[in-house]
């Protein structure tokens, strides 16, 4: 088992989808990240929140093997976000999004973690995301994530931080637009070249595609009949995805193919409903019992 | 090994995609069907083409296991489609339409031919579909496709087809188009209900879904790197799909799903050419080793 470490955004999101509305709910990448990948090995988490963060959303997340010492309390207010999704849900509208205390983050890593074997760095800023790798003494994985915003107004800092971490985790069109290339497959190609050994490239409902030096390997979705709230879905696959390369402690090609279906099955709770709320109503044998009904889906009868 | 029947247009494409242009090209859904399917097994083929329609065209269809006896040759012009492509292609933006001698088109099935045990209509006006469907004696397996042109215009006649039909095929905007539901899983289901045993959604470079009473499968598109014309990929997964069927003369789960994963891997060929170059530079060779590779890279390691 390896030790893992996660950094990112804490939030209370205001949902809006076809199936319901939620208002100041737990959320932010690092919170999905974290309880997904809980259910595979413990995690350490460094993030912030205001002074205003609920005490339940504390005690849930210490309630499950998430290591909550990193969790910065700040005053102020903790990071909001709301949004909207129609139609077949696949792209989230941003209808206003307040920094807060997360505007101040400083990314800071308490002594006790820097050992962590594997490190995600969840979205935000690339200097930030850079800033917290310098604080790590010898990780043996590290994967970040971005999007389009830092792509945009940060391509530098962005392909620095490319050029440091083991895996890029983004979704198509964040691809497409680091590269200029609308191909999945070639664009997941550059990216490779700008450093990382492996690229995980996230299509919502439509899967994942994981390339590495050695191959392609394209996964549909776990099919989802009732989709309530998409919010987290990616950043559960990241969950998932480290989760599992955790509790097998060892990077190498089966390990990292395993760990993109377990990401893909993670996910598929988390979009059953809003907020955490899908991945709370999964437990290990749900996920268990998904992967071989995943794997057995995938299996072509010869 | 059953016996297969394909009713379609044979047209001549001008065809634009960031990879190149072409002009006057060999295309229609029955072309490209007629070719891929006849990989696996020999394919009659029903339509109809202009005095116009090149003499290599039709020896290129002769020099297959296609039977093009029932190709009538009509006085006037052939069907004629031209489109375009971007960016990622997944979409072509209908240029112009020339109906030609299509638009006369009987679908009148030759008397040695209607004892076909397998019949795939493919995409056309759902009353002309019915009339083909009519002349047939005893068909065990009847697939169609068909497009929102006749979602919109001829509601009642596509509901009353797939009604009679075994197998329906559309992408996935036509899915969401018949039933009204973005999800779709849901709405391949809600397909179903409408009377066909198995329901295929396309969803180009994002794969498909296969969806039987007895579940939902889901395949992502084998991973091409290079597309350069993505016409003919849904009738050439088709023809995959329907010729695998026939060269296993037995439909049940597994036969479904093996035909799923030729159709796929036969389209993907497609893709890598204009016009039905993609599938003139495969062989059944190179057709069984990509199917063993995409089997490999969908099969999960335990």
């Amino acid at each position: 088992m390896f030790s893992l470490l996660a950094v990112g955004s804490i939030a209370l999101d205001s949902v809006q989808t076809p199936r319901g509305r939620v208002r100041d709910v737990l959320g932010g990448s690092a919170a999905y990240f974290s309880y997904a990948a809980s259910f595979f090995a413990p995690v350490r988490l460094v993030g912030v929140v205001g002074k205003d963060f609920p005490r339940e959303h504390m005690d849930l997340l210490a309630s499950r093997r998430i290591d909550t010492r990193g969790l910065q309390i700040a005053e102020g207010k903790t990071f909001r976000w709301s949004g909207r999704y129609e139609g077949a849900m696949n792209a989230a509208e941003t209808l206003s999004v307040e920094l807060n205390v997360f505007g101040e983050f400083d990314g800071r890593v308490p002594e006790e973690f820097r050992d962590s074997d594997l490190v995600f760095l969840a979205n935000g800023h690339p200097a930030l995301q850079a800033a917290v790798l310098d604080q790590m003494a010898a990780p043996k994985f590290v994967a970040c994530d971005t999007m389009n915003h830092w792509i945009e107004s940060a391509r530098r800092d962005v392909e620095s931080l490319l050029g440091r971490v083991d895996a890029a985790v983004m979704n198509d069109a964040e691809a497409a637009m680091l590269t200029g290339n609308a191909n999945l497959i070639a664009s997941g190609r550059e990216i490779l070249d700008m450093g990382p050994e492996a690229v995980i490239l996230k299509k919502g409902e439509h899967g994942s595609v994981l390339l590495t030096g050695q191959g392609v390997w394209a996964l549909p979705a776990y099919p989802v009949e009732r989709v309530l709230d998409p919010t987290g879905a990616g950043d559960s696959f990241a969950g998932g995805f480290m989760g599992s390369l955790a509790r097998e402690g060892r990077i190498d090609p089966g390990s990292l193919r395993r760990a993109a279906a377990y990401g893909t099955v993670v996910s598929s709770f988390n979009v059953q409903g809003f907020s955490l709320d899908g991945l709370r109503a999964a437990a290990t044998d749900a996920i268990e019992a998904r992967y071989r009904e995943f794997a057995s889906m995938l299996a072509l009868p010869v």
